[in-house]
């Protein structure tokens, strides 16, 4: 690799050249076999340790073979998986906005990771992130969202704008909300997941037009908003 | 604080220690309060730094003041939280085991602390471990479980031994279960949750009177382990 190779690769690790390249990176198999399966032509360049050339040369992505201190120097993670990507940043377009997520201030990366894995499981048909989201295209949350974000289609906006024009009912996670198990919930909905300190924002509070919660069987002072994310899914799904 | 002190807890962030002292550490306000609730016989010295002063002074806890210095030298936190508590590790009997949570080599402290904090949230009586799962007093499972492991009666056991000897339903999750949303569970039940990366073993499949699995209504490849226990536990608690 050439220096300038390693430099623009490296710069990839922070949002501002993400966005000025419009390239971010995936790293590991499992993401980037992800990432073939659905959106194949976002892969520009594949950097990998020959111990990878099995199963990479069944595929017909370019590769550039590097050392293990060449992986070094380009990595995000901690333990390397001995292959990485760069893709390109478009998102993909949703096809019906049936079924969706809205995520307001949501700001820890393995959170916003975990929530569109379980987003692309449950079938959400897109995501809507609040301006102040964490970005998606940061590496921690594409390593948990175990390429999720090849699936679930996501975009930035105004949260309240969007959620004053919407005509279906929106679910909010509040502690006084009626009880989830038996409320009746329909797929056709927002349901609005709020962030992990503060919860919903007084703001986007007064556009939740059934108000949900997830009881207390024992103990306990909380569930983190993923799992939260995971239950409320599994109830409207089920 | 002494230099011995200091080695002591040092020591604490090793298993081996941890057994041999039969102390743990605990870090952050939150989840002293949550041992000072449940189990606050088991705190036995606190290190905080100044600033912690006010509410530690409400309570009755030995506190030793200490300065960022010495706190940077014991905490086991990459961003300490400014108070640390070290803890006997004698774990509570279960009063009943009605309901319980069997993991099999649950290995990734975040995933253990969470499912730990679910069993609390869900009110499981008794979550039964492996010999090889991750050590529950691991710091990263301590602070992942927000306190829960003052909650929740654990048990390390044999679980071939426990699972044959079971009289009631043993619900496992696997890819050819019962679809969860319709199969009727119980409470009174073990839930048998596997490894992270191969599921529950061979061994232990034989004992599952009742394979259970949570359909995918979207894409992605998995859920993780941590949140296939909350939706399972939702589902058995509902």
């Amino acid at each position: 690799m050439t220096n300038q190779e390693i430099k623009t690769i490296q710069s990839l690790h922070k949002k501002k050249f993400r966005k000025e390249l419009n390239r971010f990176i995936i790293e590991g198999r499992k993401i980037i076999e992800q990432s073939l399966e659905n959106q194949p032509e976002r892969i520009q360049q594949v950097y990998a340790l020959e111990s990878e050339q099995n199963w990479l040369t069944e595929t017909a992505l370019p590769v550039t073979y590097i050392s293990a201190r060449e992986l070094e120097k380009i990595t995000v993670l901690q333990h390397p998986q001995g292959v990485l990507a760069i893709c390109t940043m478009e998102t993909s377009q949703a096809e019906n906005t049936t079924f969706q997520l809205a995520l307001d201030t949501i700001q820890d990366p393995g959170n916003m990771g975990t929530i569109l894995r379980l987003a692309s499981w449950f079938g959400v048909d897109e995501v809507l992130l609040s301006i102040d989201c964490v970005d998606i295209y940061n590496p921690k949350v594409v390593q948990a969202s175990m390429g999720a974000i090849f699936t679930v289609p996501t975009r930035y906006v105004d949260l309240e704008k969007e959620l004053s024009a919407a005509n279906k009912p929106i679910y909010g996670a509040l502690l006084e909300g009626e009880n989830v198990y038996t409320a009746s919930l329909k797929k056709e909905c927002i349901l609005l997941m709020g962030n992990e300190g503060n919860g919903i924002s007084p703001a986007l509070q007064q556009f939740i037009s059934d108000p949900i919660s997830i009881p207390k069987f024992g103990k306990g002072e909380s569930l983190n908003v993923a799992m939260a994310s995971g239950i409320l899914l599994s109830e409207i799904c089920r």
